[in-house]
C-alpha cells in the first residue's frame, strides 16, 4: 500500500480507525488486506492510509466522498461478518470516528 | 503512550498527520516523545493515538476540543521549530488533515 492516499480538495469524510491487537493474529493480515480491495471497489472511497507497530497498536485512516459512502460501507457483508471476527479473536480493543476533513496541507521533499 | 486516546462525546477535532520518515531518524524519537509532551499542555488538548512501521510509515492523530486550540499549537514556537527540523531532516513527505468528528464508537474485549 502507498504510504498516502491521493485524496481531493476539503471536504471529504475520514474513518479513523485506532485498533489494539490481540494475541491471535491468525489469518489477520489476509482479511486486512481483503477489506482494502472491497473498500476501494465501494462507490465513494476515495484512498486509505494504514501503518501499525510490533506491540499491536495499528492506526487506518480511509477517506470517503460523503457519510452515505460509510454507510454503505459500513453495511457490506463481507465487511459485517469480517468486524464480528475481528472482535472475536484479532482485536483486544479499537475505537473508530467518522470525521469530515476541512483542510489538508502535504509536504514531498 | 497508551494505545486509545479517551475523547468525549463528539463534535471535537482530530489532527490527522501520516508522515514517511527519511533515512535520517537522528533525534527523531526524542523530538516526537518532546512533542507529546508540548502538545499536551496545550489548552484544548484531548489525546493522541500514533503508531508507526518498520518501514517508516507512520500515523499520529491528535484530538483537540476547538479549531482554535489547533491553531494555538500550530503556531506554539517550539512545536514550529521542531516542524522546520522534519522537513529539513526527518520526513520524506507527509499528509496533514483537520477534520471534525462527528461520530465516535469504541469496543474493547
Amino acid at each position: 500500500m502507498a504510504a498516502f492516499a491521493e485524496t481531493p480538495d476539503p471536504p471529504y469524510y475520514a474513518v479513523i480507525f485506532t485498533r489494539l491487537a490481540s494475541t491471535d493474529a491468525a489469518g489477520y493480515a489476509e482479511a486486512a488486506d481483503r477489506m482494502v480491495e472491497l473498500a476501494a471497489r465501494q462507490p465513494g472511497f476515495l484512498g486509505v492510509e494504514s501503518t501499525s507497530d510490533d506491540v499491536g497498536v495499528g492506526i487506518t485512516v480511509s477517506y470517503w466522498e460523503t457519510e452515505d459512502a460509510i454507510a454503505a460501507w459500513k453495511s457490506d457483508v463481507e465487511h459485517t461478518a469480517t468486524r464480528d471476527t475481528g472482535r472475536a479473536r484479532w482485536y483486544d480493543g479499537y475505537e473508530l470516528r467518522v470525521a469530515r476533513v476541512e483542510r489538508a496541507y502535504n509536504w514531498r521533499r
